[in-house]
């Protein structure tokens, strides 16, 4: 039994890849396989509406808005945000709270002028500035809502002007947000939503068309909101498998169901590293991440004895990220809190033995 | 039993499918799906670099290219082609052999001036035109390999001074190909090679760096090349099933095997259609593809009852595209000659009923 706390690709309900992989093989009984079907089939188009469907209605998706899936990750959107909103002669606002924020900002300045408006770069990233001012002249703001790397997360959104433009690759469906609040969110699947492949845009439709400019159609949303995510082939599988994990929050009581249980898993690891002599966390108590813990030990000799510990009893994916050391726990939607029980037991053994 | 003629996404082997599938619940008895590794572990790094391989042993790529596997399928590639190669004050040229090129061209306006060299649009594209001049201070000269539309395919790639781009997407790894005599080579995977989701590229180095303009980081090439194919999250799923495809040819035989099999399945369906008396083909037959057959029949009004009695006996996918009628046989790499045998049967057996 293995518990994967793995950063993403991440993990993903059991019945989820137990039903991808009867669809690799056949696809509800027509004989096919999921990828050998054509796009333009009444099946997968009911695979695409279904998994509009349901971003819309566990997000509350208000009316105005177009639910996009797309591929090339955020990394793409770093780009396609500000082809699609930023004129050459305007600037847009982002908040630097780690190094995919850093990556959003220099991806801007192919397009226009981004303008840092707060950073936490000389503390490594370990708070979420609050106190900074917008300029009211940015067309659109750009936060990272959580920071996998560092462990931090926006608990808060910020009341901004102008709009607001989010990247919620690592908490999206984790918690409920206000839809209205965004003028565009983006999320790679492959924490929360799916596997690697596809994209989730949602955007305020009147945002579109003022950026003067002309855009390539792959690149332009209208383009992919004129044509329903078909422009293209678009990435059957991993959209696919997006549905059935939203089918499967939906199971679960939706994303305020989802929301509770992922604050109770995060409670009990959190007041383990608070508690346990041998750990201490990395972050500002106030911005920690509700999807990523980030601890360390109190003594750095011994976390490679206590990785090859966990390791040893079936923990996946602890190590923390090569720009932040020690420990990383990424305790997405779909890790049960069991497994969060076998990592508390695990340090308290380790604590044990090392007295 | 389903005989799958698609266009694409289209057949896969078998084996194929079944190895995906396991891998979905476990991958390699690592107690972990395919789905939920991290795209920087061990297991996936071997998946990915093995791909990269069987690329360049199936192709006999030389030195001098970069294989990579991107996102965003062959209409990202008719805009990041000209975004990379194609400074603003100069031009490239263009071969117009369907609404696949016709797209690249439309894209390569954002990026320069792109010039038709010669087109058979006036003629729905039945044929490929082969009297044209590439003028000499084009900075490539664009062509689309087969033409999964109408059924057409280039069996000679004319001869350029100036670096050849090809879109292969409905034909690579069906035949043999001198990539020396190319320049850039990109292929969507969801014909020969995979699942959608995943897109292959090949391209001269030396041929990168002059286009004069800055380039977003998932647009340039050379950033992916720079970062192996890992510059962000790839298609884990989608590049995993393209390995496994690609491990079955080289089982096959390689590429040569696979290409003498594809022209027996094309000879046994072409010399049907020009015999049984229902039935005709509608390109020129010197052009006409070994990938997708396209045809038509002598009375108009029995298209309907023949599709019909098609699809009762098996046969799936043989509808043609909306804009050129008829029918559509795609006989990719996976297709085994059982199932040409089976199309022909009908034909005979439905020319029998309406004699």
């Amino acid at each position: 039994m293995k518990h994967n706390f793995g950063a993403g690709p991440g993990i993903l309900p059991h019945e989820v890849l137990k039903q991808s992989a009867e669809a690799v093989l056949d696809l509800n009984g027509t004989g096919l396989s999921l990828l050998e079907i054509s796009h333009r089939s009444p099946e997968f188009e009911a695979v695409l509406n279904e998994a509009v469907s349901l971003v819309k209605e566990l997000l509350n998706v208000p009316e105005g808005y177009s639910v996009l899936f797309l591929q090339g990750g955020a990394s793409l959107q770093f780009a396609m945000v500000p082809y699609n909103l930023l004129p050459q002669d305007k600037k847009a606002a982002y908040l630097e709270t780690g190094v995919w924020a850093n990556k959003a900002i220099k991806e801007a300045k192919f397009f226009g002028t981004p303008v840092v408006v707060a950073t936490d770069k000389e503390n490594n990233f370990k708070q979420i500035p609050k106190n900074y001012e917008v300029p009211s002249d940015a067309v659109y703001f750009h936060v990272t809502s959580n920071n996998t790397i560092y462990g931090t997360q926006l608990h808060e959104f910020p009341k901004s002007e102008v709009p607001m433009v989010c990247d919620m690759s690592s908490d999206i469906f984790s918690r409920e947000i206000n839809v209205a609040d965004f003028g565009l969110i983006y999320a790679g699947a492959q924490k929360n939503m799916g596997p690697a492949g596809a994209t989730l845009v949602i955007v305020k439709n009147d945002l579109l068309g003022k950026a003067e400019r002309q855009i390539p159609s792959m690149l332009n949303y209208q383009m992919h909101i004129d044509n329903g995510s078909m422009y293209n082939t678009p990435p059957v599988f991993a959209i696919y498998v997006s549905m059935l994990t939203l089918r499967w929050i939906k199971a679960k009581g939706g994303v305020a169901a989802i929301a509770k249980a992922n604050e109770a898993k995060a409670k009990l690891l959190y007041e383990e590293i608070d508690r346990n002599p041998l750990f201490k966390g990395v972050c500002v108590p106030e911005d920690r991440s509700v999807m990523n813990v980030c601890f360390v030990m109190e003594k750095p000799e011994l976390e490679k004895p206590f990785l090859k510990f966990a390791e040893e009893r079936g923990l996946v994916g602890i190590k923390g990220h090569r720009s932040a050391g020690g420990f990383r726990a990424s305790i997405y939607n779909a890790l049960p809190i069991s497994s969060i029980q076998a990592l508390v037991e695990v340090m308290q053994e380790f604590a044990e033995k090392n007295k």
